[in-house]
């Protein structure tokens, strides 16, 4: 019961960092190398370039690398599927206060 | 730059578990006390409480105590914050490759 959606414990990790979502943000608008992600979180290369493995082992970005540079991209797929989990369940809750709220209104008017 | 939206680290953070994402499934369809969410992770109640406290900690999750009981409640608010942050940046990146779409048809047609 404990390993449904296996991946969502390692996107929901990647996401839980503010400088992997700094990093994100600046993927939103289009690809970028290692070391322009690094550049506005004043991070070494080698400490963007762990933040940008940690990203792509749960596919919410991939990488390519040309010569001596990795240009990023996002994968908007996986923020979905992120995005869907909590969705789903904030549904649920608000549905469920929803019919509350009619129940208590119409004890109310009884 | 690296503290905006600091509660978010702790919200993702709390939603990395998969544990911890079904006591939040079972607390979307109504209010449970401690050692009930515990039990379909066969989990000591110390170690319920131990994630509890996580939930908490980012508001995720409210609770109260009567008697010798702890029920915990679902706060939907929190959800939407987490969910909000990933489909704003889901957008950006859809609308650009949408653009990009377009012009790369606009293109094929010239």
């Amino acid at each position: 019961m404990l390993d449904y959606e296996p991946d969502l414990d390692k996107v929901f990790h990647a996401l839980a960092d503010p400088g992997r979502r700094l990093m994100l943000e600046r993927l939103s608008r289009g690809p970028a190398s290692v070391s322009e992600l690094g550049r506005p979180l004043s991070m070494s290369l080698a400490a963007a370039l762990q933040h940008v493995q940690v990203l792509e082992a749960c596919a919410l970005i991939r990488s390519s690398k040309q010569g001596r540079t990795r240009t990023c991209s996002i994968n908007p797929a996986v923020l979905r599927r992120a995005e869907d989990w909590i969705a789903d369940r904030r549904t649920v809750v608000e549905r469920r206060l929803d019919r509350l709220g009619e129940y208590l209104a119409e004890t109310a008017d009884q």
